[in-house]
């Protein structure tokens, strides 16, 4: 097969270069691919073609490091040192002096690093608009946005110019885009990884997420990323186990018809439907579930306390370069300014009243599964009104960290018009695994090509345990 | 024995109910007992005597009531149906429909409840005089302050007037009046009595505390009082268990010379050092720890977001009835109101950093054991300067909740000239049972009689397991 032709998932470029591939050829390819998409949105800035093959050259022996020779990209709020951290704000930028743990992990795994990806400036927003770069095109429709605030990871993937990309995650950031782009979006668990070296959007519920094409290799980088960080205060120990097999008969909890969303969009909505039925066809039980607490939730994100905990992150940078802020993104932030420190905990008696209602649905059901975003919007639907078509986007993303959960998004079946959809799983803490195993089979189930690239989703490896089905079934009963 | 010279300490009288006393004389007793202390300022409102003897006469069967007969008070901040809770300010007091799911547990095992104590209002500082009732005399020395928040409570177990009298704690309301009067006090892990109908002070750190004349009756009523309660949403399951055998060779933090202070004050610090004596000659180890994350963290109470807090807890009302309220504590409170929302996040992460900080320590170390204040301050010290002296009586307690720490304020040797002192034991969450284990020893070995009444301290049950020693080495070894 010709390294043009190449799928970059692990499993392919694993097995290329087992037959002998070379690591700096790979570091051209990606070039060549990022020259080829013409689109000078994704990256804001490269590590540089010189510095990638003499990493790829230096590689050495691949025993022992699981990301060998996979290239990756960063979303521009995590530090590399050497290299600007602009957060979607040149005036803001700083040259980091080291590079953050989460990078460093994957580096030492054998990784490339490719560059540093575009966002929604301060990772505030879900559209990927919110740039003062030019904004990434959407792999599939370059008159829908490319969402946000992940954008350029999202695309970089979908695009098949590397491997997988780390995003961030405090709204949505991680998911939306990869909904938008057919690639996978894994959240983890808050804590897991350390965030030591990432700009701030909203520090309590921030993480580091990860952008691929399979699931099984969004996790395989979760796995090399994660590790408890006492230098972070807001890491946590979080087992982070190798994947196994699925129960066989999982539970998992659709939104009822009120909190079923699409914005009056039929297509999105049939999508989502055909999906349920591939979650159906694999043997799980689909419990319908009370919606409303959960978009109560959304909604104290950005009304609520946490807008002021955007705007602590960047207060003083704010407060003496405003107009250095996109227009939009300042309006959000500011608007904290009025707000009173006793607000705040009144938003928390709030979350902690509604996280406490929403609490018993967690033993009705092993995992939620909705929509990745109601529908698609468009970049001329931003342009008009650059707040709502945003908000719309968080409908189903929104809750989940102010409520310590676990997501992964996955590519879901297409709409009828070719346009993808996406299902995101969602679990309390400490359930990734849970859901990236299931998440597994459900990506297989749809049927879908890799994100734009047009290559099939290789098969997954047998996890189930090497045992008789009689067996199994006995320890199932016992 | 004459009731008159009944201590009411648990063991003493359930052997006295069992030797056939009738709990409607203990109820008369009570009352006996409270006119004979002549102090105004102990009790808000009283349940009533009829109300409390018709309560005694109806007790029924002791069988599986824990505290069948024994009387007990209630700070005034915490509800009971058709009582006012005033909180300590009578324009603010409502009646109170129902009755505090922690205080109805007591009822329910066979409380009586006498009545409704006074406080610093607002559960606002630890030294009692900050009330619009007369002050509750310390049942020691009329010129020392009593102790607050839970002055009252603190004040009517010291004086035998009941068994034991639930507090509230935030910032140390539950151990510095126990310290002041000799009685015990226990602050249990936040979240595991539910903390519905009580008045908040600061919500999220808020918890009911115990006053009782020996460790284990103020567990014992830990016991009966705690619970998961899903309608509180800082609830939290906390395993309370029984009170078992101490481990043999316990490690005692000791904070270290720059973090062991006592104002200067020869007499508090003689007194804390025999009681590390006592510690040591338990088979304790006492290892020196660096204090000064501690105090970083207690300087955060009242230096930090958490006022705000407590200004939204009385916000409508302070903003409607400014005049209603005590002027160092409106003084206090209002501050507030030029913190911005931001702010609150900004000490989040600084107590976030603290105690990722002091973490370590915790692997050193069972337990910390520290002075409840460092000195006794008069009632004089508070009317010349209301903050400094108040902020001083918080050294040892105002980290203590921010940091989701349980402790435990046991009665410490008597100074040279009479007045008590205290140690308080401190440790993670959780650690309710490790701390009354160790602080009954350590209560035992001070040789003191009880709060104020003279009473011996009874002896307490043999708690090894009944097992041979060369075993239970054995089992330590294993």
């Amino acid at each position: 097969m010709s390294l043009e032709a190449l799928s970059f998932d692990f499993a392919t470029l694993r097995a290329a270069y087992a037959d002998g591939l070379d690591p700096v050829a790979v570091v051209d390819e990606v070039h060549a691919r990022l020259e080829a998409a013409g689109d000078p949105g994704i990256f804001i800035a490269l590590a540089g073609r010189g510095k990638a093959r003499a990493a790829a050259a230096a590689l050495g022996d691949p025993a022992g490091r699981p990301l060998w020779g996979i290239p990756f990209a960063v979303k521009d709020n995590i530090d590399v040192a050497g290299m600007p951290t602009t957060a979607g704000c040149p005036d803001y930028a700083y040259l980091a002096a080291e590079t953050a743990p989460a990078v460093a992990r994957l580096q030492e795994a054998g990784a490339i690093l490719i560059g540093k990806t575009n966002l929604d400036q301060f990772a505030t927003g879900l559209v990927g608009v919110r740039t003062p770069y030019p904004v990434p095109r959407n792999a599939f429709d370059p008159a829908i946005v490319p969402g946000g605030s992940s954008s350029g990871s999202a695309v970089s993937v979908a695009r098949g110019i590397v491997s997988f990309a780390l995003g961030t995650d405090t709204a949505g950031s991680g998911r939306v885009p990869a909904g938008l782009n057919n690639v996978v979006g894994l959240k983890p668990t808050l804590g897991a990884v350390s965030t030591r070296g990432v700009v701030p959007a909203c520090r309590t519920l921030d993480c580091v997420s990860v952008f691929a094409l399979a699931v099984a290799d969004a996790y395989r980088v979760l796995e090399v990323c994660a590790g408890y960080d006492p230098a972070d205060p807001y890491s946590r120990p979080v087992g982070i186990r190798p994947l196994g097999p699925v129960a066989p008969k999982l539970r998992i909890g659709i939104p009822d018809p009120a909190g079923l969303v699409f914005g009056g969009d039929r297509l999105s909505e049939a999508a989502f439907r055909a999906s349920l039925g591939d979650v159906a066809g694999l043997g799980a039980e689909n419990v319908e579930v009370d919606f409303s607490g959960f978009r109560k939730v959304a909604q104290l994100l950005y009304g609520g306390p946490w807008v002021a905990e955007r705007y602590q992150a960047i207060r003083t940078f704010l407060d003496q370069n405003g107009e250095s802020v996109i227009p939009v993104t300042r309006d959000i932030i500011q608007s904290a300014r009025s707000m009173q420190a006793a607000d705040v905990f009144a938003g928390f008696y709030r979350l902690a009243e509604l996280r406490r209602a929403v609490e018993p649905i967690w033993s009705r059901i092993d995992m939620l599964a909705v929509p990745t975003y109601p529908r698609p919007r468009s970049v001329a639907d931003l342009a008009a009104d650059p707040i709502r078509p945003n908000s719309e986007l968080g409908t189903y993303t929104n809750f989940v960290n102010l409520l310590d959960l676990a997501a992964l998004a996955v590519p879901g079946r297409f709409r009828a018009d070719g346009f993808p959809s996406g299902v995101t799983l969602i679990a309390p803490a400490g359930s990734d695994g849970l859901l990236a195993g299931f998440g597994e089979r459900l990506h297989e189930a749809a049927g879908l090509t890799l994100g734009a690239t047009g290559h099939a989703l290789p098969e997954a490896p047998d996890r189930t345990p090497q045992a008789q089905a009689g067996e199994t079934e006995l320890a199932v009963v016992g």
